[in-house]
Parts: C-alpha cells; structure tokens; sequence
C-alpha cells in the first residue's frame, strides 16, 4: 500500500550545503533520503516546499513521499531521527492525501531574516547577520513599505532565476526589534530565488544610507538592482513556516513573535 | 612594558575539548593564545577563571595574561577576534591592576544548565539537554532547595576532582520554567570538578522519580552516590557571569532572566 506522508523538518542550515541533493557535500534531501532508506530499504524521492540554499536555515519545512511500507505513521518521526545527524530532526509526520504536494499546495510562506547589531561575534547569540555599522530603523522601515504589495520582484533576483512569473504580491514586509537584534519578515505566496537575501540587502542599504528612496524605486519599478546591493548572508535566513489552506494562511499572516526565533 | 589584561570570552562548547590546552583536539586556551602570538609574536599563558570541560559553554569566561605589546588595550578585542575561530569570541579586553587573578580573584561564578523537554530533536532551538520523559517540577525544586546552603558536595564531584576543600556555600541552586525549556541556576564562590552536572543528574533523578528525598539526603550528608546517578551532558551546561567584588557578587545573586541564555 503506497501513503503519501507529509514530514515536517528543522534544520540548521550551517551543516548543509542547502536542500537539494548534489555530489559536493551534504544537503538535507540525501539525509533524509537516506534515513528513509535505512527503514523501508528502497530508494524514494523527497520534494519540499522550497529548495533552501545553502546556509539557509528551516523551523518548519514542509515536504512529501510516497511510502511503500507497514511502519506506522506514528513512529515514523523518530524512526527517521535514529539515522538522521544532529543537524537535522523530523518534527511530525502524518498521512496526507495522494495528491497533497509540499510544494505546489501551498498557498503561503513565511521567511524571516534575523540581523544582529553588535561590534564583535557573538557564538552563544542567536543566528543572524552581524551589522556592525549604525543602521537607521526608520529608513529601513520606509524601505520595508516600499516592498509590500504588488510589484514586478525582477530587480530583487538572482541571475539564475528560472521563475517564469516575477509579479508577486508581497503580503508582508514587516520590521521586529528586540533590543539588538532585528527581525525582518516577509510572507508571499511564492518567492524568486534569493529574493528575500536581495530584498534584505537592499532594505540594509537603506538603513545604511547607501541607497535612498529614489534609488530604491529604480530598483522596484525598473528591476534596476545597483552593484552595491548585495545578497544578503545566508545565515541570518529561516524558513518559518509554509501554510496550505485559509487557516493556515491566517495564522501565518497574524504571526509576529518576538525574536529570535532560531 | 608589561601590561596584565583581563579578557571576557564567549565560546561554544561544542567546538571544542574544553578550555585546557592538550594535544587532541582544539582547546579554548590554545585558540587564545594562538590568536595572541599571531599579533604580540611571543607565546604567553593565559589564565581562565575556571576550566570548563569538552562541550561546556561560557557565555562571559574572564581571564588573564600579562601583554609585552604596545597595542592600545582598545584595539585588542577586535584584533583577537580577527585571529580566532567562529566559535569563540572575545567580548571585551582591559588593563587591570598586575596583582588581578581571573581565576584567585573571583568571589562568585554562576553556572546555568538548561534543559528542554522535547520528544523529538530541535536543531534551531536552544542549547540544552533533552529530556524526554516527564520531569516533576516540584520535586526537582525540593532536590533544589536540599541542595542550596553549607554542605560538604564530596557526594556531587568527579572522581578525579583533587580539591581539597569540600566544603562549599551554594548561595542559590534555582529552577526557572519556560514552556518546555528550563534553566537550573547555581551561584557559588567555587565549584568542584563536575560539580555542577552532577548536582542537575541527581535533581533530574528526583524529577524522573528515581530516587527519592531520603536517597538524595544520603548523597548530599555522606557521599553516597549511586551508580544510576549519572553527570548530565555537557551541552546543556554554560558559565554565565563571574564576579570580583561585592558590587557584582550582587549583581549575579539578583539576576535571573527567563531562558534560554544560550
């Protein structure tokens, strides 16, 4: 009997070279592919929501596989964490129906970007990126609402995105402070590839003072991205949650807890 | 001239075989002095206020060493920083008097050890030793209080430990609860080797129902440890504050934040 199982994981993104497998190094597909094997003995393909980069950290990552074996569902979660490394844990898993996809379900995800504004490393502090220079919240704030709504994300991409539809409503763009430690949210139904890193970059620049309003405008409207945007680091990234029905999608959209979150 | 400096470290544990320098493995020691010699040229010994073991954290571990470099004291935290690895970082460097002894002159240290009742892994979340069956609070905070006080801690230290004196204050020994995290504090002038990991192995054996109070009483008045009795882990453990005068012998007495610290 063939189940399709929705699994839900977290990960550190630091341990992978991202979600999809490749013969460089680990990534998260292989390990689960891997531990999925060591329990039903055969080789089955796992599709996420999102494929992460590498770096790039998940609370809550959705993905689906068809399993052909007895185990009970119940204890599927920690029979994939006995094989699984450290790095990486199943939260749950449960049976779906036979056309529920991680991916093309979804109807809404939540990134957040965690920066932390400290001179010197903090490796007991939360995951984030380290901005040492003074940055004006207010100027990143009026960035942030220049993100939100519906535009043409074709400026905030990375070169290599294949992504046929670059009009996207952005449903949120939204600014968190907990003392030095800054939390950027960003909720869509569907992101380019590193469109949140590049928007971060960009919303940083801001609070910089190295871009103004106008030339943040350019970049939105005319997809005219400068040198000086930089994609921001992957470490900061986390994949927060990926909602599928109008429920989920709600909770998600009324979520705004206090970092840090990972 | 020489100039003897106090620094304050943060490291993760987990990155290395504990703050004494041997030749296994990298050491917290090492990397200082290493970072040291790359900018004075000279090897100095530098001095800790106590030597954690593999896989402790230290959340504000001060030290010392005695600096034949013209470097404005100012510069140093930074410069050092440069030269060290990711998982240790100097928060602060400064010129105390020749006569100051990180480790001699320290009247209060503060060790927190936290604790997550979780089934399943969580690689985002805090650092902490995961326990999965139920754990009774009260009775944890029982073994707590029977703990707190002037008592000979022969029953809680390593077999190795060498200290001659055993007899200790603990000024406080403290559960905070939040959600399913938490935090175990202890404050005293000075701990015995392991001291702290297996006070939490003996209260986690009274909130599992292990042992009871008249067994405990046995460990804590004549040394009885039984062998169930095991040292928690180290990932769960961290040396939070030490303190040097009255003034922050306070300070660390009065403060409790909600976990997680670390």
């Amino acid at each position: 009997m063939l189940r399709r199982i929705k699994l839900t994981l977290q990960y550190d993104g630091s341990a992978f070279l991202g979600w999809q497998s490749q013969e460089n190094g680990p990534t998260v597909q292989s390990a689960i592919e891997t531990a999925i094997e060591s329990i039903t003995g055969g080789h089955v393909r796992v599709h996420a929501a999102g494929r992460t980069d590498t770096g790039v950290h998940a609370l809550a990552m959705p993905a689906h596989f068809d399993l052909e074996h007895t185990i009970p569902v119940e204890r599927l979660a920690l029979a994939l964490n006995h094989f699984l490394p450290e790095a990486v844990s199943v939260l749950s898993a449960e049976e779906v129906a036979p056309a529920w996809d991680a991916r093309r379900s979804a109807i809404m995800r939540w990134y957040r970007y965690q920066i932390l504004r400290a001179r010197v490393r903090q490796p007991l502090g939360p995951r984030a990126w380290q901005v040492w220079h003074p940055l004006d919240l207010d100027s990143m704030n009026e960035a942030l609402t220049l993100l939100q709504g519906d535009h043409d994300f074709s400026g905030f991409r990375s070169s290599q995105c294949q992504s046929r539809r670059t009009r996207l409503t952005l449903e949120e763009a939204s600014l968190t402070a907990a003392g030095d430690l800054l939390a950027i949210d960003f909720k869509c139904r569907s992101f380019l590839h590193h469109m949140v890193r590049f928007m971060v970059g960009t919303v940083v620049a801001m609070g910089l003072g190295k871009i103004d309003r106008d030339r943040m405008l350019l970049i939105r409207d005319k997809g005219q991205r400068p040198q000086l945007i930089y994609c921001a680091p992957p470490e900061g990234l986390c994949l927060m949650q990926v909602g599928y029905g109008e429920d989920e999608r709600k909770e998600i959209l009324n979520a705004h807890p206090t970092p840090p979150s990972f």
